[in-house]
């Protein structure tokens, strides 16, 4: 219990703080305790005072105790279909990483595209892009899969980590495949476990994103990204070795080792090819992602492609289930009960004047930026997102368009430091690149692609009659 | 997956056989389609098709994809904070078992009253009785505390299972345990993990059980009941061995050896103090038992005395939220809907007329003997809980008195076989009782704690004012 106090202040003071200061007129007493406890939460979240969800629950408990929420209210999150979604894909996700059909298709891609250096990092971010609308934790999809090959890779290579042979070819893939599986996270509505609660937090306030419209809009600015990033880090942080016909090969005889598709594999396929049609269908058969996601997942039960003890044992899936159900009910009651919307109108009278397109590439860059200071997308994301999208509103943004960029970026900014995001730590403790690389060839990146979003991406969304 | 389809059947023949009957004239046909849904989870539970939470997750994923509930209906289970009283009430039994403060207090009752062997089940009584307030699973209670601590007493007196030294000691204490903690479960709406279910239920018809309220009521009859059962047992059952001077010195030699309360225990036994204050007094305080529940694990968090990976990885509480989210919602749906009331109306009928006694007598004992269907309490629960409680009502029998008698035989009924209840399997796999002794001592003790449920339980219960 060493250190316990030091780590509680921040929590306790910005909570008791908040508490006793008091609210502006226009806010209800109840909505700025509400305002404590949230902001108390983050503080805690931030500075690491417990783990992510046992500070969740800690404030959805702090809630119910000071009366501020009742116990239905509370706990209402937890019951939210958008939540499920989540977890259920953190189910589904484990099917396509036990099955091996993940590292199937990863050896798929090799093979393929993976003669050259450069082929090889877009074969690694290609099949990120085939695993991300069933695997929203981006940990386990890069982490889990992409990572360990590639490491085998550059080692069979003569690249190892933390010496002069880094940047022969580890170096290079590694950043890359960073760079793209955050490019990546942000193309799916179910790609990142963050994107559900952008959307959630979106609909709170009546704007409504479905699985279609975020992967259409994402669609043209993203690919635009995945394919202008590894090409210039090929330039600027070229790998010595070019010439990676061996890895090709290497992915033959795996593939070969594993001989045909095994039943639960194709199960595996089929639910997945499924799932991504009733996502992109469903709505008009009345099927909402979530439930879409739930289907899949019975699918797995009912073949015995998982049982019921995975389920239990996916722990990821269970904490996802709390500080989802928590943050997002939260933030939801903050916006109900007045205070995002009074937040966003007083910082729009701050804003001042103008045309709303200054200002809110003004606020997309601070939401951007600020990621420097957060470890994590969905801290950020559910502490800064619904405020910053009240403002963008209030200063007259298009509702959709204000949404859609806020939540891309949500995964974007992260590709920043080596700590943004849960791959990061994975990708940058391989040891292939030093830190100051890391930041250098992030920050650079994070310029081009916010330039692709805000260019091609408006062309794109104008086209799309997003605004 | 051998034997799928033959597990399959159940639920799928009783689910479309109902699903196509046309309803009654007095019944929707939504309600209609939710209760063969509903009846058809129960059949996959009851012929095993998967594992009781998968059947309820197929279940509630079935009433989404026909669209007979919408999503947010279908899941606002998992945010009731009855289910998350339960849940809560898992995770601190984690911390009272891995603290060692449980068997602390097995070992101290032992040194008290083991000196002989019929005090020696009373002690083990004891010991279920004080943790059963905070441990739900009576699984972890009597067959991760109890029952251990029992064979290795019966094995250190010779008596072993099996054979003719089983007799000596070993079956009478296996026996009067198991016994008694069927009892003991019923006392306290957080001893056992289908009591709020049963209370959830209750509430939905509109009665309202407060913790004290249950406790209350159990009181006097519950402890009848367990002080006859080893008194019962003892004579017709008896152990050959009656002195055990060895147990309680064997006990004061373990207790020895653990020394004084660690930090982690007494903050363990400050927060089931707490817990059990707020549980009596809350209500005055408007703390709801959920709250309370939370409060404590809150506590366990931030002392550190819990971590957040105990928490994820704690099984049980995540199977109970989704089996318990589940059934409790879908039956809450069934009786809103009207189709439990109407249900209750047409079986009165049946019953006919006379004093509302006779019929309730009548339903309880069929509720009670019906348990030789069912393995575990909660299937039992789940399926005929609330239509009884409804027929009850409607036969005239004073609400609160039908709910809690029911609610207690919840308990009461699981003594009768080795499959009746969770711990069940634990105490009869020992192998020191007969299958045959234990149908036949199981019957005769539930007629036992009947008549003192009806009889002294319905003197103490018109003194309380429940009739």
């Amino acid at each position: 219990m060493t250190g316990l106090p030091q780590r509680f202040l921040p929590p306790v003071l910005i909570g008791l703080l908040v508490w006793f200061v008091p609210p502006p007129d226009e806010v209800q007493l109840q909505a700025w305790r509400l305002l404590a406890i949230f902001l108390a939460t983050i503080a805690g979240i931030l500075a690491k005072t417990l783990p992510l969800g046992a500070m969740a629950l800690l404030g959805v408990i702090a809630s119910m105790l000071t009366g501020v929420l009742k116990p239905d209210e509370a706990l209402a999150g937890f019951g939210y279909p958008v939540v499920w979604l989540i977890v259920s894909a953190f189910f589904i996700s484990r099917g396509f990483l036990a099955t091996g059909l993940g590292l199937r298709i990863a050896y798929l891609f090799m093979a393929a595209v993976g003669k050259k250096s450069l082929g090889l990092a877009y074969s690694m971010i290609g099949v990120d892009l085939v695993l991300a609308p069933a695997i929203p934790s981006n940990t386990a999809r890069c982490g889990g899969v992409i990572c360990p090959i590639l490491q085998s890779v550059a080692v069979s290579f003569g690249s190892r980590p933390d010496g002069a042979s880094a940047r022969r070819l580890g170096a290079f893939l590694i950043k890359a495949s960073y760079q793209g599986g955050v490019v990546v996270s942000g193309m799916f509505l179910t790609s990142m476990a963050g994107n559900p609660m952008a959307a959630g937090l979106a609909a709170g306030m009546g704007i409504e994103i479905d699985w279609t419209t975020w992967f259409l809009a994402a669609l043209v600015p993203g690919l635009l990204c995945l394919m202008t990033g590894p090409w210039i880090l090929y330039r600027i942080y070229p790998p010595e070795i070019t010439e990676t016909a061996g890895a090709a090969r290497m992915a033959r005889r795996k593939l070969e080792e594993m001989g045909p598709l095994k039943p639960s594999e194709r199960i595996m396929l089929g639910t997945f090819v499924l799932l991504l049609i009733l996502w992109v269908f469903g709505g008009s058969l009345g099927i909402s992602s979530a439930v879409a996601a739930l289907t899949g997942l019975a699918i797995l039960l009912l073949t015995g492609t998982l049982r019921w003890k995975d389920i239990l044992g996916e722990r990821g899936a269970w904490d996802a289930l709390i500080w989802f159900g928590v943050l997002i009910n939260l933030a939801s009651h903050l916006n109900s009960m007045g205070l995002i919307p009074w937040f966003g109108d007083q910082l729009a009278a701050v804003l001042g004047e103008g045309h709303w397109m200054k200002s809110f590439v003004l606020l997309s860059l601070l939401y951007f930026y600020s990621h420097y200071l957060f470890a994590g997308n969905t801290t950020h994301i559910s502490s800064m997102y619904a405020p910053f999208l009240a403002v963008a509103i209030a200063v007259g943004t298009p509702p959709l368009l204000a949404a859609l960029v806020l939540g891309y970026f949500s995964n974007l900014f992260s590709g920043m430091t080596h700590y943004g995001t849960g791959p990061a730590p994975v990708f940058f403790g391989t040891g292939y690149v030093e830190m100051g690389d890391w930041w250098k060839l992030g920050g650079l990146l994070s310029v081009v692609n916010i330039l692709i979003y805000f260019v091609a991406g408006g062309l794109w969304w104008k086209v799309l009659g997003i605004w």
